[in-house]
C-alpha cells in the first residue's frame, strides 16, 4: 500500500467478479464489462476481478447493469462483490469522480425480471456500536426483498433490481450513519440449476 | 438471527463457493465436496455457498482441499470465501468440534503444484489499531506468496498451497493477537486463460 492517502469518503468502490458457469465464460465476462456504459466510474479489469471507482451511485449502477447484462444470457451466472468506502489505506489515483448523480441504468433496468438467491454481509470497520448497525440494516433490507438467517451472512431472496437497491440503500445508510470505513460483500447466483428458492418477490 | 448466543473464539467457519466456469460444473462441484473427507468438520450447501463450521485447522484443511480437487481438473476455477471467527451475532448450533488437531489433507496435497493468482482481504472487526494489525498480516504473507497491491485487497500469487497456508497463518495470527471477530475474504483464481502472472513462487 504504497502512496498511502487518506481521501475521506468521498470515492466508493467495487471489486468484483462475475463467473458464468459455461463453456462460454469469456464472451460472457466480456460481453458484460464491454456493453455496459462505464464512462461515470474508473474500470479496471485483471485476472482475478474488475475494480471499479467512483461516486456511490455510479458505482452501484455499473455493478448492477453488468450483473444483469451476464445473467440475461440465461447461463447460471455467480457475482461475487466487495464495495468499500472510507478505507483508510486507499489511495487517491485510480477514480474517476462523474460530476452529475444521474444513474445510466436504473430506468433502464429496473422493469427486468431476474430471481437471485444472494447472501450480504456488512462490515462497518474501526470500531464502536458496529453490531447494533449491522441489525439494523439487515431489518431496513426487508423493505427490499425476502431476508432470512444465514451463518456468516444474511440471504436475500427477490429480483435482481430489489437486490441491488436493497444493498445500495444499506452501504449508503451505513456510510451516513458514521461508519468511518464501510465494507460489504455480496454472493449473488442466477439461474442456479440448484435452486429451490429465490425470485419469490419478482 | 434467532437464538444468538456467544460462544467465544472456539467455532471457525467458512462460508464459500467454487465456481468452475465450465458446462460441467455441476460435476466438478458436486465431485470436489463429495470426494473430499469433511469428517471433522460440520458442512451444509445451498444454491448460495457452501458452509463449512469445525476448528480452525480442519476449516482451513477442508477448504483447501476442496478448491484444489475442483482445480486439479484443469477447468478456469474461482473460489470465493469468507472465513470468519468470534462473531458475537454466531449461534451455538451447526458445528462439528473434531478433537484433535491433525489435518486430513496437510500431508496429501502439500506436494501439489497448482499455481494460482488471489486476492485477499482481512477485517478485524470492533475497532483498536484494526490497520495496523492488517499491515502487519500483509507482510507476514510475504513469507509465503508474492505479495502486491490491490485495490481494497492485496494480491497473491504462487502455489495454492502456499497461499491458503498464508491465509491460514495470518488468519490464526489476527486470532491469537486478540481480535474478537475476525473476517478475512478471499478470491482464488486457478487455471485462467488470462492470468499472466501467478505460480511464479511454485
Amino acid at each position: 500500500m504504497k502512496n498511502q492517502q487518506c481521501m475521506g469518503p468521498e470515492i466508493a468502490g467495487c471489486s468484483f467478479s462475475i463467473h458464468p458457469m459455461s463453456d462460454d465464460f469469456i464472451e460472457i465476462i466480456t460481453g458484460a464489462l464491454k456493453n455496459v456504459d462505464t464512462s461515470k466510474v474508473w474500470m479496471k479489469t485483471d485476472d482475478v476481478t474488475t475494480t471499479v471507482r467512483g461516486k456511490l451511485i455510479h458505482v452501484f449502477d455499473v455493478t448492477k447493469a453488468i450483473f444483469i447484462h451476464a445473467a440475461r444470457t440465461g447461463e447460471h451466472v455467480a457475482f461475487q462483490a466487495t464495495y468499500s468506502l472510507g478505507c483508510p489505506g486507499d489511495s487517491a489515483g485510480d477514480v474517476y469522480m462523474a460530476e452529475d448523480d444521474i444513474a445510466v441504468y436504473n430506468s433502464q433496468v429496473n422493469d427486468i425480471k431476474q430471481p437471485v438467491a444472494a447472501k450480504f454481509s456488512l462490515y462497518p470497520l474501526g470500531g464502536g456500536n458496529y453490531m447494533n448497525v449491522i441489525m439494523e440494516q439487515i431489518e431496513a433490507m426487508k423493505s427490499h426483498v425476502d431476508v432470512s438467517h444465514a451463518h456468516y451472512s444474511t440471504r436475500l431472496d427477490g429480483g435482481a433490481i430489489n437486490v441491488f437497491e436493497g444493498l445500495e440503500k444499506v452501504f449508503q445508510a451505513t456510510v451516513l450513519g458514521g461508519s468511518s470505513h464501510t465494507v460489504m460483500t455480496v454472493s449473488i447466483s442466477a439461474n442456479s440449476p440448484s435452486s429451490k428458492r429465490g425470485g419469490n418477490r419478482e
